[in-house]
């Protein structure tokens, strides 16, 4: 890791500037792939999964019987722990569901809110090495909450033409039925337009490739929602003499190894932590599977030194990270002072990856600076809440001078007239 | 009103098509404004401010004398129904503050989430012949509410330099004290980017011309938020024999005075009821002094008539309005079927321009069928929900196992270990 040691305010603008991504050319091509679906519809789909996967689909769709079976296709392990996940972030999120408040702003003028479920809504899951079976949690419990009644999910199949057990047992634990083998921008097309047999839907959440993520800023143009902007995944650890090298370590691996592009921060006021906690990374780096890929996003990674952590939490609330871990026997109090971040790990045995996977908490946040506006995936993603009135004859006498003077105002006569009539 | 009777079901989608919008030159025109405000700062400002709005701007924002005497330069009436739609608003939204619930998920894994306010929006205000000071309040109520600390309000000056003075008196009431004197895509790159005077925003809210959309979908892709994506505005009103058809003439003409690409839609199972509306129509409309707007607006709406209440209720939601007014003696039953709208309004006595105005709820909606995945604007839309948690030494290990079996199952070693090196 880079070391930078003590910088002055008006350079900390510059010391995390994250690195940019032109994507004009991209967004061209993929474009092209969007129109084709649009045009041809799962025909397209095949042809896409034949060129880019170098997979002929017969069917487009999982069986509902793979489905069942996926339970007795995983180790009894592995379903215990999903099993107990889903439970965890059940809980949490049971707790965003909102009540509905009714309330009378004047006498005979009721308004209040109602949370309705979006209708339908697709999810995308990554390909690849790795099987993100926990990100079908993350999405599918917060729609199964909400009350979502239709979820599609897109996902490719791997090169032996499969869906990893693990992810169709996470699915049917949500509830979702409909499981499409294709991958890649023609799958957000598909979920987007609608095919002979997809549905479109009106939101499309999940991560994925650049293709996926040109795809998604282009059908949101068009009118379908997302879940949030992408970019590569973040973590920002401040940690001061409190904090354990080896925990602090392991945490900041813990992100590099997602991909080389994985940012990696950490803050401490603490010179000699910081150095111990590389010592600490080159020990642990040697263990790891994903070696490479954690070393080159170590590579690109920084460790600043600051005064104390009251500056630790300016430089990381300017950053606004996708994950801050506070690793002080004080993180509670530090904690307090967060205005940006995604999600937030207090103390010095709350790793990211608990979060990542099974404390309950989602793990689709923002990411690119992304948290000084977006919040994470929640109920909240998957509702819209809809403001209802009613309104008296009394209520609307009480009401209606008001109504009448300010749509005069506003030279809007029709407006005030849709009153006068009634009060009149 | 284009007459439709009983349309088959396989109609409704066509039948219920939105004029579509290309507006790729325009986002060329509009990506070359918003690059020179980057590079050139205020002095773009000033430039664009004289070529289009032919001012020449001394100072760019409003002087906080101006600011104060604001009162004083509107009618007392007027002041008056500022303030009670002003009391109003803020009643409806404060119902919308969230409280902190912490959850234990397991003994020793609590998880909790905290809104927190974004700390510097940015608010659009259009120019032009009516001064939408009522817009300055639905946004500025809900930040205010949130504890937004820094909004800017950008507002372009009349051809006399100057801005309505109910602008002002809005805008002083929740709390604003910067105002800019800028509009069009000029303003929306300021805010997005900044200047030399102009901080630069996490999320700009507010209508706008076409010009202004562009900009808004352009600096979202560049990754400033945005309230929600725009289109003309739009009214659904479901009306059975109950209705009072003088009425729903005047809340169809409220909504058709906005522009001549207002969208106005009329549902009933009643073809008398359709007909004395029709007639209602033209007898209101020779009284308006934005006669022709509303005349032009109406010759591209529809009345539809079908077979009972269900029908109307099930076209609406396909629809998608950004209002629905529900004017039947059931429609609180009625309401209950809602999947889709913006914002919803029930009986006979419950005009749409009550909640444009003054009785609580949101007028910032979605509009173009993105009521299917959006809501409107609320105190929601000024936050960020970070989720926070703290896990005991218990709790790692009550949690250990599970996280440790999913990140192997998904090949992410270093997250196995970030648990592993916690709990040996």
């Amino acid at each position: 890791m880079q070391l930078i040691k003590y910088p002055s305010r008006e350079n900390w603008d510059e010391l995390l500037v994250r690195p940019s991504i032109d994507n004009k050319l991209l967004l061209k091509q993929v474009g092209k792939i969007l129109a084709d679906v649009q045009i041809k519809g799962d025909a397209a789909l095949k042809k896409y999964t034949k060129k880019f996967d170098g997979i002929t689909l017969r069917k487009l769709f999982v069986d509902a019987k793979d489905l069942k079976q996926s339970e007795s296709k995983i180790t009894v392990e592995l379903k215990i722990a999903i099993d107990q996940a889903f439970d965890n972030i059940l809980k949490f999120h049971l707790t965003q569901k909102e009540e509905m408040k009714e309330v009378e702003t004047m006498l005979g003028v009721k308004c209040w809110r109602k949370s309705i479920p979006l209708d339908r809504v697709g999810f995308y899951i990554p390909g690849g090495t790795a099987p993100l079976f926990s990100t079908v949690l993350m999405l599918g419990v917060p729609a199964m909450v909400a009350g979502c009644k239709e979820i599609v999910l897109c996902t490719p199949v791997s090169k032996e033409g499969i869906i990893h057990p693990a992810i169709l047992y996470a699915a049917s634990k949500v509830g979702i039925k409909h499981i499409c083998k294709v991958g890649g921008a023609q799958a957000i097309a598909a979920m987007a337009y609608g095919t002979e047999t997809i549905q479109k839907v009106s939101k499309i959440f999940g991560p994925g490739n650049q293709y996926v993520t040109a795809a998604k800023q282009l059908v949101q143009l068009d009118g379908t929602a997302i879940d949030m902007p992408a970019g590569p995944s973040e973590v920002c650890v401040i940690a001061d003499s409190t904090a354990r090298p080896d925990y602090v370590a392991a945490d900041l691996l813990s992100q590099a190894e997602h991909g080389i592009d994985s940012q990696v921060l950490l803050i401490s006021d603490n010179a000699e932590l910081i150095e111990q906690v590389n010592l600490a990374l080159e020990t642990q780096l040697n263990e790891l599977s994903r070696k490479k890929i954690a070393q080159k996003a170590l590579q690109n990674s920084k460790a600043i030194l600051v005064a104390n952590l009251d500056e630790a939490m300016s430089i990381s609330n300017l950053y606004a990270p996708e994950h801050l871990i506070i690793a002080s026997n004080n993180a509670i109090t530090y904690g307090d002072q967060v205005i940006n971040a995604g999600s937030v790990f207090l103390g010095h045995h709350t790793p990211e990856s608990a979060g990542d996977y099974a404390s309950g908490t989602n793990h689709t946040l923002p990411t690119n600076g992304h948290a000084k506006a977006y919040s994470g995936v929640s109920v909240d993603s998957f509702v819209k809440k809809v403001t209802f009135q009613k309104i008296t004859e009394e209520g609307i006498r009480n009401l209606g001078k008001t109504v009448i003077t300010m749509a005069e105002a506003e030279g809007l006569d029709a407006h005030a007239n849709a009153v006068k009539i009634r009060i009149k």
